[in-house]
């Protein structure tokens, strides 16, 4: 592992951009106390104990006050970054935070570089690369659910899970790695058979986590749902009311509010991403057209699709009407990917009369309009979400970054059994499970390059 | 004075809403640590000293990991509020924040109101009530004089000055009153003249503080300066030249790009609000009317107006078009306000060839285009919105309520000159002090009312 860092202190606000009650801009490095003291007012910081917080007075670059603050010490190694680390609290205007990072690079400090603190923190070994990769996720979840995966894997659980698994082919290898030393007296300190079962037991877990990158991934950005059906079947009253109950839901607290292109909503604290798409009906004009291949792309990139039928066309329909919705129930199908699922509902149940036909496969009854049934279909839409995720969180791959090693460690494993099966040489078999072992390592960083970090860490936000 | 506090520890987000690298949530009451080592998984926080940082895990509401930080121990009277207070540094998501909130309502803390913070910290006597308001300008403040004015109100440099004044008014008034006792005996414990010289020298400070105020709101909230001329004297050019020079000097700290209505820039340190206007002709044409009526809305309301002349027109010009300038600078100072500032500047200087006549009495010679000249206007425009402010600026006023409160002031010290030269009883004198006394304690808060507390915190941000 190489991290070259330079030997200045960095600086940078840590809390988010804008104006607020107060600011926080963080300072890390062998000499960040020292620094820190020379624009510092009050009490001297450079005999403070670690973890001690200090009121004073902060100097501008002219010597002037620029504010009244407190400082937060923390000595190395007892600290985020494992550095000697001090935390200005500050008077969060825009002025003050601008000018107090100016203040520090004149005085012999850096600007940091975006997650160069998580960075650092990994190069002291305080965090394994799955898990810095897992603070960055943590800032971004904005649902229970993606939070709760985040959490686990910024604990280390899925890393040690990785370990765990890493250090069994590890143990497999040098054994193989031995009778190669001892080649010529044609002698196998490794079992095939404790190495087949344990190459499968373990190409099992990999195969699950990489079966789990697609739920993963809807969970940590929001699962696609769109919504289709007949023109006016109630496909946007129901993307209302499926709104209109979760808004009230949202918490008075300043700031969650946002732009979205698409209209998303939390249920059961996972987050949806609703798309309403143009009606579906066959036609021969060009600009409908445009609109309904558009609304076929989006029924390709959802998870679940709702099928929505106009219970009030539906009551007292003639066969012809049945056959065309089946038609039309096949094009969604055709469209889907084969592993997302269709959730069949009739709308305007308030005015329909008779009984719906079997054939249909309805899932749901519902009156947007008046807000009935909308609960089932909730549950429906949250049960179908949950499907696949592995009970323990841990094991849910929701980066994309791990979910390709994964898969390439899943192709050596897949050359490690098969080599086993067919009886080839151990040092075939040796080299492939160098590669397993590279493969899992490059997602806790046991393994990295000055390219993975590089990726890995310009995902963060400046001042983590 | 009466503050009425519930007993439940408030909570709220301090730092600027959205997404960062940490957000902090400050909790201040007299139960604040009991309540926040309910939900903290880690050494007990309640035997943790003042000035303390501990790092542990915070609960959700069901008991789960939410997420893990650093709670930071203010016990009383240590701290901003006076109270015990927790500030919690955690990961920025805003699912993280919103759930701290939540965690904490459900374990007894209530919502802070906006200002609440400062407003127990006033209470608790940390602060006076016009340096409390100086700590929601230094957050609002934008620009390096704006943010020098809060510093020193906030210090409270501004309220020391105020309540000097009022205390030799409050002694004086206290020998009237004893007069009052003995008025059978018709003595004069207050000279009559010391009384009249200090309240000669009472009326000009507040003089002075009453005149500084059109200056000090013009420097919070950027000087207003419009540009006028004729169409194609380059008036979007020279505003484009004067934002491409300052754009540079904005430092690389994210959030600081925003949107503005106006553009600003900020020179030397003073924040000038540019604006364009349309070109000034005589015409017929009702839009373009319009148009040149809203220019001069915009000039009547700068404080300082660039007045642009087209240096290729003027090149060679007969009288009748130097005439035609001259009655449009005319024109242009009829719509401005009497105190405000026209500066002549002559554009596209390297197209002019000749004299420029005396008669249009012009500042600056400049080429918007070439950049040329744009240093000396910025100068002028510096010069400009720095007379009249006082040198120390302990003494500008930014407030309007501190402006209204220093008018009603004045009026009643000129009561009290007139009364004393008119040689009237003592008690109307007394009454007259005791008001001037009652506005000038207003601005400090050594008198106040709940109606001017609920204005002074409603503008602060929540979490402050």
């Amino acid at each position: 592992m190489e991290v070259v860092m330079s030997d200045k202190p960095i600086c940078a606000v840590s809390t988010p951009p804008g104006v607020g009650g107060i600011a926080v801009v963080r300072i890390s490095g062998a000499e960040a106390i020292e620094v820190v003291d020379k624009i510092w007012r009050g009490k001297s910081l450079l005999t403070g104990e670690s973890h001690t917080a200090h009121y004073g007075d902060i100097l501008d670059a002219a010597g002037g006050i620029l504010d009244s603050g407190v400082a937060t010490i923390f000595r190395a190694p007892r600290s985020y970054t494992g550095e000697n680390t001090v935390e200005l609290s500050i008077h969060g205007s825009r002025y003050i935070q601008q000018q107090l990072i100016n203040t520090l690079v004149n005085v012999g400090c850096r600007v940091a570089e975006p997650g160069e603190f998580t960075k650092r923190a990994f190069a002291n070994g305080n965090l394994d690369l799955a898990s810095a990769e897992a603070v960055a996720d943590m800032i971004a979840s904005e649902s229970k659910a993606a939070h709760a995966i985040a959490v686990r894997q910024m604990k280390g659980d899925y890393s040690k899970r990785l370990e765990e698994l890493r250090s069994k082919l590890l143990d497999l290898a040098s054994l193989l790695e031995l009778e190669l030393d001892f080649s010529e007296e044609d002698v196998e300190f490794a079992s095939r058979k404790v190495l087949l079962d344990t190459a499968c037991q373990v190409k099992d877990t990999v195969s699950t986590l990489v079966d789990s990158f697609k739920k993963g991934s809807a969970i940590k950005n929001g699962v696609p749902v769109a919504i289709v059906g007949d023109p006016n079947a109630g496909k946007s009253t129901l993307l209302n009311a499926l709104i209109a109950e979760e808004r009230a839901l949202v918490s008075p607290i300043s700031g969650t509010t946002r732009d979205t292109i698409e209209e998303t909503i939390d249920i059961d604290g996972i987050r949806f991403r609703l798309i309403d798409t143009a009606g579906l009906r066959e036609t021969d004009d060009t600009i409908e057209r445009l609109g309904i291949e558009r609304a076929k792309e989006k029924i390709a990139g959802a998870a679940t699709v709702i099928w929505l039928v106009d219970g009030e066309k539906l009551s007292g329909a003639n066969q012809g009407y049945i056959d065309q919705l089946l038609r039309q129930k096949e094009d969604i199908k055709y469209s889907m990917h084969p592993e997302s699922k269709l959730i069949g509902v009739v709308n305007k149940i308030e005015l329909f009369t008779g009984e719906i036909p079997d054939v249909l496969q309805i899932d749901c009854e519902i009156s947007a309009k008046e807000h009935n049934g909308i609960e089932e279909l909730k549950n429906a839409l949250v049960e179908e979400a949950r499907k696949g995720v592995p009970e323990e969180t841990a094991l849910v791959v929701t980066n994309a970054r791990h979910y390709e090693s994964l898969l390439m460690a899943a192709e050596s494993l897949q050359a490690v059994i098969e080599g086993l099966q067919s009886g080839i040489s151990g040092d075939f078999i040796a080299q492939d499970l160098r590669q397993v072992n590279h493969h899992l390592g490059a997602i806790t960083g046991a393994i990295t390059t000055t390219e993975i970090l590089s990726t890995v860490f310009s995902r963060f936000c400046i001042g983590k």
